[in-house]
């Protein structure tokens, strides 16, 4: 890090370490292994509390009361109802290509519902409405997830049920009916450890469109679309595939070597910040573990296998199993499909990124860095015509 | 500018003067008030070269020769065609939200493109295959910005002409038949000068999200979030409507001392970067002279005094009019609807994205910063349930 001669200041590339602005929603201490959202231990709210508890936790900074938290879920509950320009638009958006993923159908859909309600720009929004536009983005995201699902399915979109909690509400709308508790606990923990994780790209990304002033579905737009890049991580199908892929524990060795001898990423593990186990992979594998079975014992030898190996061909690095990994054996035990495996990541992400886009509307300046030219010299005569 | 004990780098807010990455596309020299496209000076690209050749040197690093810019004309054309999934989508995206905004439907549409289209990430796609993704969105962006608008004015969209210049189309898709050759150039010398222009925030936000390896849409959609927020600038319609507001000589001190008194922005009027005259409005002021009438004489004289007041009563700060000043004027002589302005900028930005996009899509690591929490500290019990 340095400064140049004409004031621009030069640090480490991808801005890797650069402070770019203080928050209080929470933060990931990678050293330690430990994440938190406000003053709690996210893992500690997982295991103990509800997803709409946490959620008002991450907008007000505090657990609410019981009365308060009532009132929470009943201002939640009629803002799932698909809005009627977006219950008519859906079934296009999911004709959209045969390839179209849940990805980019609810960036279309929230980017339409941005657009039929004209929502205000951040800048010129009353913090009551900037808060009530990111709840509506929120709570009708699992509903656009799991309407363009059955859309593309051929089936009829399940409306959601205000006395469902969030969990068993999105199970409910993908069709998986009268799911066990512990199906619908261990979803709930899964949400809940996901809401948000420090400055990953996505998030990063809701902040720098928040801190232009534009509203709330312009931000959350632009997230997704970080969302699905490759390099973002957070793909639960893509470790489950590995999984399946080598299928038997005679094959793990092989099927490591060959890989690491590739270059290929193993995904599922290694994690940018964590230099211990992830949290989140240690909370999922012992949910896994209480709902047990034959995937959950395959997963975890294929795990162990992986960090010795890994520890063996890379010394030194501390590659361990990520968030994906568990995440995708708990989802699949829960009975949702693999395609949704994403789009589940998003239903609780979408909090996280509201939460920052809201801290950012409280002021702040835009965010706009610099880049250094590095090209021929200019300005060159234009050629002779 | 420091580092701190675990090793996060503290600069300034909004990361101003933080160089994030090198390019060679451009950079704005604000002090000398000049700014470039690669090795030329955009101000002498807007006065001698066509929006196509320019369009063909910010992708490519030097301009075409005469059988390239054919080949290059001929590649786009066919692009400009709304393809058919988009071309049943539009007039539902039209219809969204009486108040919906050009913006919010091209966000729309072009991310209901990439649905349809199964757009690769930029991490998965080959160079010739980022690159016709990138033509494919920036050719097709006036054709989806001409038919929601004579949609919502409940028109038929008027097809794109192959043998049109990418100036002279966007006139005629919006029903201005017949426009005068000084007036198709008037507002092709507006496009080429606004195709780039630095590190602006949806140029970052473009890259941000490029970087994750995501798809063209998801970046582009990003960038139209971003080129939405009120702080990003270059709503040109604002700065007209301010000159409208004041209607006559007599009035302009009034207002304008008015504003500065209230603390108001005056709209068009200075400019983050630029310590000079922008060297944008210069060109166009230009143009619009040899345009000529009475609004030019009148927005002249407007220009005149709000820079004389704003010297006299915020000595120092050097506040000239910017790009919007005379965008405006020049886009309302040629005939453009005032709602369009802001939409015939983005016809030219999207170039200047897709440009960094690709750029960025060639390497780099993920722009991943970080955020310094400053909540109560954690972990904290939770509290008695």
């Amino acid at each position: 890090m340095s400064v140049t001669v004409d004031g621009s200041i030069e640090v480490p590339p991808g801005l890797r370490d650069v402070v770019v602005t203080t928050t209080e929603i929470g933060d990931v201490r990678g050293r330690e292994g430990f994440y938190h959202y406000r003053q709690y231990s996210a893992i500690d709210l997982a295991a103990s509390c509800s997803f709409e508890e946490t959620w008002f936790l991450l907008l007000e900074g505090r657990l609410p009361s019981a009365a308060e938290l009532t009132s929470f879920v009943a201002e939640i509950a009629p803002l799932r109802v698909l809005p009627d320009q977006l219950r008519t638009l859906l079934p296009s958006i999911a004709a959209l290509g045969a390839a179209a993923d849940p990805m980019s159908g609810l960036r279309t859909a929230l980017s339409a519902l941005g657009a039929a309600h004209g929502l205000p720009a951040l800048w010129d929004a009353a913090p009551d409405r900037r808060r009530a536009d990111a709840l509506l983005v929120c709570a009708v995201t699992p509903t656009i997830l799991a309407a363009l699902y059955r859309l593309r399915a051929c089936l009829e979109p399940i409306e959601p049920r205000a006395e469902l909690s969030t969990a068993a509400n999105w199970l409910a709308m993908l069709g998986i009916s009268d799911p066990a508790p512990a199906h619908v606990r261990a979803v709930e923990t899964y949400l809940i450890a996901t809401i948000d994780h420090g400055f990953n790209a996505s998030t990063f990304t809701a902040r720098v469109v928040a801190s232009t002033g534009a509203d709330v579905a312009s931000a959350v737009t632009a997230a997704i679309g970080a969302f699905t890049g490759p390099l973002h991580g957070g793909a639960p199908d893509r470790a489950l595939d590995s999984v399946d892929e080598i299928g038997t524990p005679d094959r793990i060795d092989d099927w490591v070597r060959a890989k690491v001898l590739a270059g290929d990423r193993i995904m599922g593990f290694g994690h940018p910040v964590y230099r211990t186990e992830d949290p989140r992979a240690v909370l999922l594998r012992e949910k896994a573990r209480e709902l047990g079975g034959p995937l959950v014992e395959f997963a975890t030898t294929v795990e162990r296998r992986v960090v010795e190996i890994l520890a063996e061909v890379k010394p030194g690095r501390e590659l361990y199993a990520n968030v994906e990994f568990y995440a995708g054996v708990v989802m699949e035990l829960c009975g949702i499909p693999r395609s949704l495996f994403t789009p589940t990541f998003a239903v609780s992400r979408v909090i996280g990124w509201t939460a920052n886009i809201l801290e950012q509307a409280e002021g702040g300046r835009i965010i706009r860095p610099a880049a250094r030219y590095v090209g021929p010299s200019a300005p060159q005569p234009l050629p002779p015509r």
